[in-house]
């Protein structure tokens, strides 16, 4: 067939960056940790809470979305909040009950760093270190993360360009670190009836461009928890590579983002819907579970 | 299930202006085109060229869309466009056009007013109205509107809210006409590899307040053929009632849009895809097909 | 000197459209309305209320704005509101009221048409037509007003990049009138402290670009009245040719845009603060007033 | 006079948290960098290159902005440039050239620090600290900038709400610093034709919510040396404390952002117009010149 007119089609991968150019490697860089592999044919869950704000809510929330069918756990021990007056996090007693949730259901864990100082503590707590959406252009501590030997979920900007997106991920790759997963979780745009847009777009502008796996947070994406099913079936759809979405045991008693976390049940839903859209576009849900020890 | 804390779902139907608002009336309101149902179970594809440019050219997009599974044809006969310079349309004649494909295939046919002058001249000839993007805030046309006994396919402006668009639907129903197809065709913001980003969280929010059927152009929307298939899929998977796409029986040849219209046999697998997304999510594509003459 | 390197300087008129460019009229364009110039040397202050409410309104705010410096008077006869159910201008009774504060105080007046229909009973009544920046792209109009002998007061769409709006005016001039005014009145951003952000680079932008006047709208373009004195002497510093602002004679009880209105006596305030940035870049209110009849 | 219906005048203030609040602290903060009071009566000028990129550039640099009427000296060391193969700064290197250049001018010097690690470093070395608009959600970093003792000149984000640039100040006041310049530098619109909108409204906003001062930095708001002197006046006009605007002695040559550099000679110009705007509204420019030793 012939190509469309003006269409930019063929420059695409052409204009992002040297190393995260599919251009450079044709083929889907597939990222394992522990056993779970993102970027294949099978569609990665991550799921728990915006924050660990205690023992017991993180390893209740862990058990529930264990059985619910995530394949890994999210959680926050350093939290970016607007104001000083908010809760920062736990800190290292998080990261401390993150392993322990681990140990108890198997999951491999995402926690976010914000400063160069502490990513030597987390990379020793953590199976994959988180980029948050606001770190997107803090260079140095991307150029440490590419100097860890650990995958990293890096999120886009709520303000960046798919162009500066590539460019940062190029960051840590240009530093030796190539297990670099994607993260469309909204951008900031005039309309105020969602906290975000989430620019599903980008799944496919960003796998034509890249070889790196691409998924999609629908949580930070929506601002609303009630609205995180349809977004979640679409970025499936639209073919993202796995989705990373907010639980909270107890939704109500959230210190951060309870309004967009879903209770366990709506979780468990959820996983059953989004079964249905992977196999209608020829794609599964990751089942290796872990064994709970 | 206790409510959330802080969530304004409840709100969001009372927040909306009275005739469009879902607590006004609380059953989906259905639009019978010549007996195609928009609103209902099934999902409706609307599908045609940009512009209607000549006789043959419209016959054959008409003639191949109905083949592939439209149930509504689409063609521009007065265009809205950025420079006075560029084809502005064939006016009545492309009227006429239309009004032929709709013999031969038996489709009914969209097509766009711009101007209060022309309301009487185009209802003449079309089975639903379009009122464009950038006639979203053109009051005294969504009046005249309101006073023809035509469904309108209405549009969202490019950088309108949610707020200011449904404020703007009820123009059109205050004058006693509801049979109003609401659409997301992409919202203006600072990212650039696509001509717009498509907004369908959209789709879930208007159709929580609204009672109004929602569709989505994935063409304008994103601005490249390659992109619409993914896109498409998404917007089913989110909820879509239907989707309006630009097919061009010769897109390099076009005289608008070429560069996100799709080919023929395109057309036809997008079909194909979109007809498991909606049974992944208990919909199904409609299916009666009127028959050629 | 040299110019800069990759500095699109040069390309800044060849990349607008034809009549309006630059590079097509070197000159400035200056219009002459009654005697005023606009996009001469001296500095236009056009002022009023939004809407024309009633007799009593008009008249007593058009005297105060006349005492206070104005050189045109401005009224809305026909308002496009965000919902059907606001106040929608008081049609042609709003121009016999117009016409009459004319009489009354010798200046010039200037009201928005939405409709091409209206537009020969617009023109019967007012000196200069407005097109707001709802109808930016309702291109009938703009062809409509470009058939018309009267000068055009054309705003900036909400939207509106640049380009387009140059594109836009230009439908204007290739019907044939070429007594364009530009206006900046804000564009829309994610920032919600004030109703738009007003954009004051368009104004060596546009005046680089091309050879029409360009003005600034300080009310619309902030939203609150305790914004706009510093907007507006910002604007003067920057190039305008003219300024146009909402004065009320009571904004508390006005019928539209009361937050952003002028009482009188601010506005008196206001003209004498402009005067000193106008002589400080070396230009110079226009003091050329109309003897009241 | 009776305040305006609906106006959120008196409650500007009280939405800011609570120690850049204007209602904790009613006059205005003015800090005092060796002898030059930021914040005052009197306006400052900061100019410089964007990147210090040698010993030659950035004394000759220096010098040209002295003898222009420049108050201080700006100068990257550490550059937070999109790509990583992009210049990313001299580093300490560049640091040792500023002092050099404090001691030959007699003016302080701010640089950016971009690294929770460097910030003792870049402490020992400049007046001022600079944080960057890519940094202004670095809240690690504002956390340790609020533990050191030197002022900080804090840039907006190019995508930060009022409420959130005020929130992230907030965070550097809570640690004990007060001594903070706000910075307006461009917001991201869907606008091309300049590299940023200027969001100039911000200045009577921020300085109406926050006791703290207030300057601009046109050079990066526009992203075109031409379109510097009307966005300097313009922000002159609307009441800014002080401009930070680049002056590169050989702009054709610069490493980084020659485009927007100003020509010495251009900059000699500019403060002669600025000068005026300040008398106009009734301020001056700080002529306290420090001696060249």
């Amino acid at each position: 067939m012939e190509t469309h007119k003006g269409d930019n089609q063929g420059n695409y991968g052409s204009s992002a960056p040297n190393l995260v150019n599919r251009q450079t490697k044709a083929n889907d860089t597939v990222i394992n940790v522990n056993g779970i592999k993102i970027g294949g044919e099978e569609i990665v869950i991550i799921a728990g809470p915006c924050a660990v704000e205690n023992r017991e809510q993180l390893l209740e929330t862990a058990k529930a979305v264990y059985s619910g069918g995530a394949n890994i756990l999210r959680g926050g021990a350093y939290k970016p909040r607007t104001s000083p007056y908010s809760f920062q996090g736990l800190g290292e007693e998080g990261l401390k009950y993150l392993s322990e949730a681990r140990k108890e259901t198997g999951l491999p864990v995402v926690t976010e760093v914000m400063d160069t100082r502490q990513m030597e503590l987390v990379c020793n707590y953590t199976d994959i270190i988180q980029i948050g959406s606001r770190s997107m252009h803090n260079f140095p501590l991307l150029k440490e993360a590419g100097k860890c030997r650990k995958p990293v979920l890096f999120k886009r900007g709520l303000m960046a360009t798919i162009d500066e997106y590539l460019n940062a991920a190029e960051y840590i790759l240009s530093e030796g670190n190539d297990q670099v997963v994607l993260c469309e979780r909204g951008i900031r745009t005039f309309e105020t009836y969602t906290r975000n847009t989430l620019d599903l777009c980008a799944i496919p502008v960003l796998k034509r461009m890249s070889h790196l796996p691409v998924i999609v947070d629908p949580s930070h994406g929506t601002g609303h928890s009630w609205l995180v099913p349809a977004m979640t079936k679409a970025a499936i759809a639209a073919g993202a590579d796995g989705i990373m979405v907010e639980v909270h045991n107890k939704p109500l008693d959230a210190l951060s983002d309870g309004q967009q976390s879903l209770y366990p049940e709506e979780f468990v839903q959820l996983v059953k819907d989004i079964e249905k859209i992977a196999q209608a576009i020829g794609r599964k849900l990751y089942h290796h579970k872990p064994s709970l020890v």
